[in-house]
């Protein structure tokens, strides 16, 4: 090949991040090399800090610079609802509702027999721990509403059981701005399940 | 921000890559998080390495960890036919037909009076100098069909009339596999306009 061979090595590493193929990671290099040195340098220094710098929360399994971490040792928070998520990106998308103020607990995945994932190999006897121990009252399961994320669910709920603690699941239904006609049947379905009285 | 803060910096950071936005970069932040350490020092120091130890060719302004560039040194090269290109990158386009067999000439952009790029920002007097100090014989213009690359095509061929050379544009047409129906009327005239006999 032509491309020089620190050129190629990028390009290479470029492809190990995902949705990166072999086109977008030879732009990606070229962009990289018409940059100005100080910003790529910005760059390798944030990707190499993110490995050094950041760590899991002892407690939740979340992503932190600090452990605890924050939302764990803040005591503005209900430390007695727990919202076990699958992956520490969910607590993200939960925290940016600004609704929650509860604290997390990470399964750092999801139980999937396919791909060899069994209760074991998930943070699910920490889960039980922090229940048995802390003076929990409610644990509200986020897991996504996929095949592997209901199973997960259940199979919680199941564990939970004998605790004396409310188990809930996040709420099905119609996404905000959906369109009926374009939903489908199985979410319509669970919606008319789901449905609540309207109080006026 | 519920982020901490290497990884909001690393958010940051690759959203100055092109067509990286907010979302795509959090997505790679995560992925990044969870690779193996040694991985992300790969990656990192890839980075670095392209800034460091690489360099513009300094006949050809290519890119090149040796100058002058592989290319311009190998004695099997035509080195009297040159093609200009516009970036170098378009040279590994035309390196992978395996088909040209003559050296390079970036220019390093392309005329456009609307971006304040003129003549003098790019490569245009270094080759004026080469065609004018070296046995050269051929220049093939290779800059894109597009209204600045085909600006600076006439411009170029404007500049090299008073030498003693040949001047070539590569050529117009149907692309490889392209279906008359569904290609525009002006890439069908030039087509047209640029037939040739075909010997039998």
């Amino acid at each position: 090949m032509i491309y020089p061979k620190p050129l190629e090595d990028l390009v290479k590493q470029l492809q190990k991040l995902p949705t990166i193929g072999p086109k977008t990671a030879q732009r990606l290099a070229f962009s990289i090399l018409k940059m100005p040195g100080e910003e790529v340098i910005k760059i390798s220094k944030s990707l190499s800090e993110v490995k050094t710098k950041l760590n899991y929360c002892r407690i939740c399994g979340s992503i932190t610079d600090q452990d605890p971490c924050m939302i764990c040792t803040n005591p503005n928070r209900s430390h007695q609802v727990v919202c076990v998520i699958e992956e520490p990106e969910d607590l993200l998308a939960i925290e940016r509702t600004r609704q929650y103020k509860g604290v997390y607990h990470v399964l750092m995945g999801v139980l999937s027999p396919l791909d060899g994932i069994g209760p074991r190999d998930l943070r699910i006897d920490p889960l039980l721990k922090r229940v048995d121990e802390k003076n929990i009252t409610e644990v509200i399961i986020a897991t996504n509403y996929t095949t592997e994320g209901q199973a997960t669910a259940l199979y919680l709920a199941n564990q939970l059981d004998s605790f004396d603690i409310e188990i809930t699941r996040i709420a099905y239904g119609i996404p905000v701005g959906g369109d009926l006609e374009y939903i489908d049947d199985q979410t319509i379905g669970q919606a008319i399940e789901g449905r609540r009285k309207i109080s006026s």
